[in-house]
C-alpha cells in the first residue's frame, strides 16, 4: 500500500465479502481499516485468523458493526450482507451517518428509484447531508446488463431499444449459484418458490429501470417474468446428477415499455448444462449496434472485483444515492509486491 | 428543447463540427446558443442556412470566435477544429477562460500528458483556476480502442495487458476518411507521406496511452509503427479502382511497455476493401475476457454523436484537463418532437 491508499472499512464476511476483503487486502492503492460481522464465531477475531491471510493488514480485528469503527476521513465502505434494500437501509444510512462512502453488493440497491422510492430518497437524503456517495453495484446487476449497454450506447446517435441476453452456465458456478436456480429441484417445488418469491435472480428489474433510466425513458412500466429451464437429459451438478425432467435452472425476462413500446429487454438464463455462457447486447437506433462477451462475464469471479474497483469511483461521484451510469469506469488496479 | 436545456456553442464547422451542430439541435435536453468558424463565406450567416436546417434554434449567426460570444453561465463549448492540440491550444484556452466547459474532436488532447506534458499542464491549471473540465474525445480516440477496454477491466480482478484489434473498410467510410488512409496512392507515395509525418490515423499513440493510465501504468515507453495495406486485387473505392500494388490504406500499431514487458497493444487497420469491419478487445489477467463488436463502431457515423454524448459526462466531472476514463458514461437522449 502506499501513503495515499484509500481507507477501507468491510460490512459483511459472507463468501462474496471475503472475497471483497482478500481483494483489498491484495490492492496497492488500498488499505483496509475495519471489518465487521455480526457472527459471534467471527467477532474479535482476526480477518487473517478468519480468511487464513497473513498478508499486511490482515491483523485487523472482526468488530460486530460500523458503530465500534472509529470516525476517519475519506473511509470508503465496502457492504456484502443482503439482496434486500429493506435490510440493508439501517446499515447503509450508518455508514453514511459515519461520514463514509459505500459500495454494496445489495442488489435491490443498483436501481431503487422505482421498486423503493422512500428508501432511495431517505439514503439520498442522508448521503447528500454528510457530503457522501452511495452505490448498489457488481457484475449483475452493476455491469454486464445494466452499465454495459449503456456505455455502448455513448456511440450511437441515437437509441430506440436495448435488448440483452446473458448466459451463463451454472454447471461452471459456485454451489450456492446452483442452490439459487433450484437445479435439481421439481417442476412443482420449483413453482412453490417462485410463489413464495423466494427464486431467481434479484435485480433484473433494477437493472433493466436503470438502462432506461439512463436514455432518458419513464420506467414505471415493468414487468419481470420467470420459467424454469427443464433438463432435457441426465447432467451432472454440484448436487449429484439432476436428472431429465428436473430444473437445471431459471429464463428470466426484464422489460421495460414506455406508451407501449418496447425499449429494454433483458434476458437472463442461468442453468446447468446451458452453455456455453455468453453475453450479448443488441442496440437498436441509429446506428444498430451489437456487442458480444464469447464466455461471458463471469458472475462468481468477479462480482467481489467489481465492488473493489467501484472504490475509486464512488470517491469522485457527486454526494447523493447514485446508480452506475453515473460513475466514472471501475478498473482494477495494480496489487501489492 | 426543455427549460434545463443545456447551452451549447460551437466551435469549428467542417463536416464533423456540421454533424455535431445537427445532434445538437436535434436533442431535446441541449441548446444551440453560439457558432464559429473562421471561413469568410460562413461567418454572418444562420447555421440554418449554412447546414439547410430549418429546425427550432438554427436562427444562430455565426461568429469568428468565442470572444464575440456574450458569457453566460454553465455553457458547453464543442469543438472540432484539428488534430493538433497545438494548433487548438489557443482556442481552448479561450473556452475555458470564457467559464466553458470543452469538448474537443482534437485526438491529441485525449491523453496529452505524455506527448505534450506542458501543454497539457497549461490548460489543466487554467480549466482548474476556471472552474471548468476539458476533454478530447471521439469514436477513436475517446471509446473504441481506449475507454470500452477500460470499461471492461472493470469486470476483473487483475489485468496483465490490453490488446484491441480495430478493423475500419474504408471502402465503407467516407471519401475524406479513405483519402487520409491512402487509398489508391503507389508506395513510394505512402514512404513519402510517412517520412513527412502526414500519414496514418491521429491519436493512436494517446489512446494506448490513455489505457495505460487508468490501469496503473507508466505510459512513457511507447512505441508506434505504420504499415502500408497493399491492394491485392483491383478494389473499388471512393477515387476509382485500386490497383493491385497500389495502398488500399494503413496499418498501425501503438505498443505501451512497463520494464520491458508489454502492457498495451492496439492495432488498427484502416484500408479499402480489408473488412468486415470489427472491434476486438482481449484483457489477460483475471480472468480473461474478450469483447467483440461485429460490425465494428462506426468512426464516421458517431464521431459527432460520441462528442454530444459526452456534453452530459463533461458537466459532471471535476475541474480540469479530464480523460474519458474518469467521466460518467457518454449516452444519447431523447430527441425533440
Amino acid at each position: 500500500m502506499t501513503d495515499s491508499a484509500v481507507q477501507v472499512a468491510h460490512v459483511g464476511l459472507g463468501a462474496i465479502g471475503r472475497e471483497v476483503v482478500r481483494l483489498v487486502l491484495r490492492r496497492a492503492d488500498l488499505r483496509l481499516v475495519a471489518a465487521c460481522d455480526i457472527s459471534p464465531e467471527l467477532v474479535g477475531t482476526t480477518i487473517g485468523s478468519a480468511l487464513g491471510e497473513s498478508t499486511d493488514g490482515a491483523d485487523v480485528t472482526i468488530v460486530t458493526s460500523l458503530a465500534e469503527v472509529p470516525a476517519t476521513d475519506d473511509l470508503v465502505v465496502t457492504h456484502t450482507t443482503s439482496s434486500s434494500l429493506a435490510r440493508c437501509l439501517p446499515e447503509l444510512l450508518a455508514a453514511v451517518e459515519a461520514g463514509a462512502h459505500v459500495v454494496s453488493s445489495c442488489e435491490e440497491l443498483s436501481y431503487p428509484w422505482v421498486q423503493a422510492p422512500e428508501e432511495a430518497a431517505r439514503l439520498d437524503a442522508a448521503a447528500k447531508e454528510a457530503g457522501v456517495s452511495v452505490v448498489g453495484t457488481g457484475v449483475n446487476p452493476g455491469f454486464a446488463m445494466d452499465y454495459l449497454p449503456v456505455v455502448l450506447s455513448g456511440a450511437t446517435k441515437q437509441v430506440d431499444s436495448v435488448k440483452v441476453h446473458r448466459v451463463q452456465d451454472a454447471g461452471e458456478r459456485r454451489k450456492p449459484l446452483q442452490a439459487k436456480v433450484g437445479a435439481g429441484i421439481t417442476a412443482d417445488e420449483f413453482d412453490r418458490r417462485v410463489s413464495d418469491g423466494g427464486m431467481g435472480h434479484v435485480g433484473l428489474t433494477e437493472s433493466a429501470q436503470a438502462v432506461a433510466a439512463a436514455l432518458g425513458w419513464d420506467a414505471s412500466d415493468t414487468t419481470e417474468t420467470i420459467q424454469p429451464v427443464i433438463a432435457a437429459t441426465a447432467t451432472a451438478s454440484a448436487f449429484g446428477t439432476i436428472e431429465p425432467g428436473r430444473i437445471a435452472g431459471i429464463d428470466q425476462v426484464a422489460v421495460v415499455r414506455v406508451d407501449g413500446v418496447e425499449r429494454v429487454r433483458l434476458h437472463l438464463q442461468m442453468a446447468v448444462g446451458i452453455g456455453p455462457s455468453q453475453d450479448d447486447i443488441w442496440l437498436t437506433g441509429d446506428p444498430d449496434l451489437h456487442l458480444t462477451v464469447p464466455g461471458g462475464l463471469h458472475g462468481d469471479l468477479v462480482t467481489a472485483a467489481a465492488l473493489v474497483n467501484t472504490i475509486g469511483s464512488i470517491r469522485h461521484a457527486e454526494p447523493g444515492l447514485r446508480v452506475m451510469s453515473e460513475l466514472r469506469p471501475p478498473r482494477p488496479a495494480p496489487t501489492r509486491g
